[in-house]
């Protein structure tokens, strides 16, 4: 299950950064590098945060043969529509379910606290995305009023952990705390669900 | 001793990341995120570094919610206003402070060098501001001429060093470190203590 | 062999990074902390990847001191030519090619899989400089159609690895590595090597 969870978050990970590379007009080096970041940038820090080694993608070394391949198949495509904007936000939701429940898995069986579990899902669940927007020179989504992100990531991961408590949620947990957490996302986006932001008003 | 310094640089950075992010008009997964970015930044790369594990604010897991409630109640205040600028210099001259020299004592603890000490207290104290700077997207202070900061914390963590050699003054040596940084950095912020421009002429 | 490369490439990377920061006439702590940056944040990336500690900037303790009176120097030097950028180049370069295969060898020590050994050189030659050019708040070139970078490191990391199964080519495959990669980058810089970019049309 854990196993199955992780590769489908990886390979929708690599499909966003991509895309979003794509998007960005990037060459070949920088379309793998954008998907290894967006695929592995979570989990890599999951793994650095809770000491976890060898790290996941050095462990399964199928996962970044994957995400070459699946680079230079889009580097095959001659065309990419520039409406691939409005699909990206799929396999974005789905790499965030994914990780923050694989992230909140492994906090909780290193025995952190739910709190600390909670968060690190949520880490997982957002760093590849929020370290893309960086590099790409922008002003991460999570730190600018828009549709709800690492709140989705968060609270679904809170959910997870109190779901994985008991004991006959247990075998469903995952696949539930994955569903709410996109469904939360999706629903943020098409309903434009937005924090309100702290003013600083004079 | 150890602990309350930690505490207390935790809860002036995270102070320091809650102003920063009101003042960037962030909402509150924003506002959040950036004093957990602010207050455990350092401290993280630092144990990272040294490979202490488990990191801090996962051993210590009242850290988080301490910052999350810290965050909480900001949202309470409606107005917040906009000359707490001014008053911002001092949870960030204290988070630094405190932060430089619990990170130079980690280091001389796991058994560094004195120099690598002293430039792990000036990693761990300005980390956490630098990468909030890097998100909202702006040329960190560190890299630009202003007033000293990197310097202030790499001094008071030489200055450190030096009084934990000298057996008598060991007991005080934490306090006075503290203390020198925060002045220090105070005083450079007051009288405009600008280290001069290495130019690149024609 | 291994510790004659490490030191070179620490100091080709300094170099690059002293001069990098003296191009964006900054002081003397961003100068220091960007040469750091540049000449340590890619092995240490690779030390962490790999769980191996201490970092070799910790264990090596004199590079940072190294590093410090290269930084240093510099100050002294009143004039800095801009025309210094196109000599930027030959360390830039070095360091690619020195720390690629530097980190290639860890990994394959490390016993990862050929081609993660092959990403992680080029992770540990490229991070620096990609980490360096997010700070000066521009999109890495990385991410950018411009003369090949991480494919030079990407291949001649290739290329060493083959080489290092390759029984009478073992002793020589460091040093030939580093030349396919320095000569490869120059001649990517001389020639306009560009890969084509994705595009994103309509």
């Amino acid at each position: 299950m854990d196993q199955i969870i992780e590769l489908l978050a990886v390979i929708a990970s690599a499909i966003f950064g991509v895309s979003l590379a794509r998007r960005h007009n990037m060459d070949f080096a920088g379309v793998f590098s954008m998907a290894l970041i967006v695929a592995f940038g979570g989990g890599s820090l999951r793994d650095i945060f809770l000491d976890r080694h060898p790290l996941f993608w050095i462990e399964k070394h199928h996962y970044p043969v994957i995400v070459f391949f699946l680079s230079l198949l889009t580097s095959v495509v001659p065309r990419f529509p520039k409406s691939i904007e409005k699909w990206l936000i799929i396999p974005d939701a789905l790499g965030l379910g994914l990780f923050s429940v694989a992230g909140t898995d492994a906090a909780l069986e290193s025995g952190t606290s739910f709190f600390v579990a909670a968060l690190m899902g949520a880490i997982t669940g957002t760093f590849g995305g929020v370290v893309a927007e960086v590099i790409c020179n922008q002003v991460p989504s999570l730190f600018r009023p828009a549709p709800m992100y690492a709140t989705c990531a968060f609270t679904g991961s809170w959910f997870y952990v109190l779901l994985q408590q008991w004991e006959p949620a247990r075998p469903v947990a995952g696949p539930v705390a994955i569903i709410v957490i996109v469904a939360f996302r999706l629903m943020a986006l098409r309903f434009q669900w937005i924090l309100p932001q702290m003013e600083a008003d004079e």
